[in-house]
């Protein structure tokens, strides 16, 4: 075949798409009350804090999102599909989000929370390994690609630490799962640069 | 005229916007339970299995969605109207996967999914038409066209006898709806490379 | 300034994804039914014919959207404040065909229908006179330019009929929205090339 | 690294999708009445103007923004984070235009719906300062800079005194931000170009 496949810019935008439908679904359920007062304004916290909340941490996967896909040389068909295996599972954020909030912090869904993260990067392992992989050396040093990868290793195993303390300690657990989130606020893994 | 119609890259841009929303529309289906238990979100299977599924089956529509556009030369008004003919099929597959998940599996229910599928590979076989009609020889070579062209016949034979034996068995015709569309999950036709 | 200004590319694919929203809101209003039966579909049908019908006159407006902006050399503040008001009146589409297929094509739904329509194209008249002035003479010839901006006076003209006919006679005022529109089919005037 | 950081190409094409949703979103509202008589539409007013508001004022925000966007020279990590906290706040938009509605003008929803343009403007400014600080001294002059920066501060200390006043005389309030919000129908300040 002469022509380039499905190039990472394209995939990127596609993506982009997602993100932008995930990233305002909140949004919609938050209704304005039917008294005109800032009381009324009150029982609508819990859909507050969880689009928030799940708004700044779907900005936080965007920014990471995209800092790797620089790095892909091509939209492999393996790229492609665990690209749409991490939006799934972006997907599930809103919704776990907001039963964590509509229960206050309860054990089973800051859980399901932690669990929805441990899937989530899972799959941007798998996204950092493939992107990685085809990337050019000149591009990302080893050294690089080291640290990226042990990051996503560790930040796996503690979702996944958050995970089972939130069935004992729900608000440890949940306290985890953003002390970890806050780890990427910087697409670059720390001492990446030489 | 001296400038040139509307790009293919412009078709497949818009394509994209349709697909971002059409593959995240079933995620607000998903509500949050009002119990705080593993039990509470057992009642949420069908919507959340009938995502999963769509949200696949869609994926795979796309990968080949974007691997034919590539061929297209020139973005005609007749590939532009049957794009817009496969999106709109497209778009009933939320709708028909979430019946069949409420209703888990009933006949008519299955009989409608594999009639979706059915509309959905009509449209695709007017695409891959169209869009392989206009290729330059030396991108698809006469033996690739004719082994694409044979596979979106075959598999939309399989559809329609998915169709009819889901009247009597719904899960063998479920079961054959998803098996052909397995056999897209690698957009390139097998042996469609010399 | 140096930079150029907001190009009509980037005007296009923003425009793009409104009508992405747009073209897909409605099948949010297909819900599967609780029985597993065709007859259960039956009731559907304003949902389902509504989302037909506005789908198709969404993808004609996209049609001849995208064939006028490409003739535009720059977007100026008032070409993409025509586009704007342009998008608006596309929006309320879906909630027009909506009504008229609630109600069954009743005399007064028709007539706000017809109106919609009128707006969409007074808005694509202010559209068509934007984008042609600024366009190159090489691209559009004069009679091509004096063709185009007849037919979108002609059918606002038809749209407007078609407003006051539906008071008396709904089913001819819908008919004939439906005719002119078909109109747009190919987004050419006839007889623009000589 | 080799390869530049995200461009602000991308960064507008992203920011376009969440306009392209926030923007659409409130016509999911506007639900055809129930009956077919032009007095059943009168309901609807509250919904129909709180959509043509926020689309009137959400359009302002966008041509501002990609204005201003086209000046910034690379997306550097804050720009970024400015963006989507900017996004975020354009988010509200709805929600506060509805509320305000529905309420017909009462103090509170006023009070709110000033507070979120403070919140808007915030953004807005430190948008300003991030992409002009890295804007080429030949694209924008120092006259420019000044006036765009500080119409920006003037234009937040009147959504602040629109806040206040609106908690005794709301009419004055929302049309203090409604003028306000005028200021910026073009994206150049007044008296920028020498």
């Amino acid at each position: 075949m002469a022509k380039p496949r499905t190039t990472p810019e394209r995939l990127g935008a596609f993506s982009d798409g997602v993100f932008a439908v995930i990233i305002t679904i909140m949004v919609l359920d938050l209704r304005p009350p039917s008294e005109a007062t800032l009381a009324a304004l009150l029982p609508l916290w819990p859909s507050a804090l969880s689009y928030v909340v799940s708004y700044l941490f779907i900005a936080i996967i965007w920014v990471n999102h995209h800092h790797l896909l620089r790095f892909a040389e091509h939209a492999t068909p393996r790229l492609i599909w665990v690209n749409f295996a991490h939006l799934f599972m972006v997907s599930l954020v809103p919704f776990s989000t907001a039963w964590v909030a509509d229960t206050r912090l309860a054990a089973v869904p800051v859980f399901v929370y932690a669990a929805v993260f441990v899937l989530v990067n899972l799959a941007y392992c798998a996204f950092v390994w493939e992107a990685l992989a085809r990337a050019k050396v000149e591009d990302v040093s080893a050294r690089m690609r080291r640290i990226t990868r042990t990051r996503s290793f560790l930040t796996l195993g503690m979702f996944l630490i958050a995970m089972l303390l939130s069935l004992k300690f729900p608000l440890w657990g949940f306290g985890l799962v953003c002390c970890v989130l806050l780890v990427y606020l910087r697409p670059e893994a720390p001492g990446a640069h030489t």
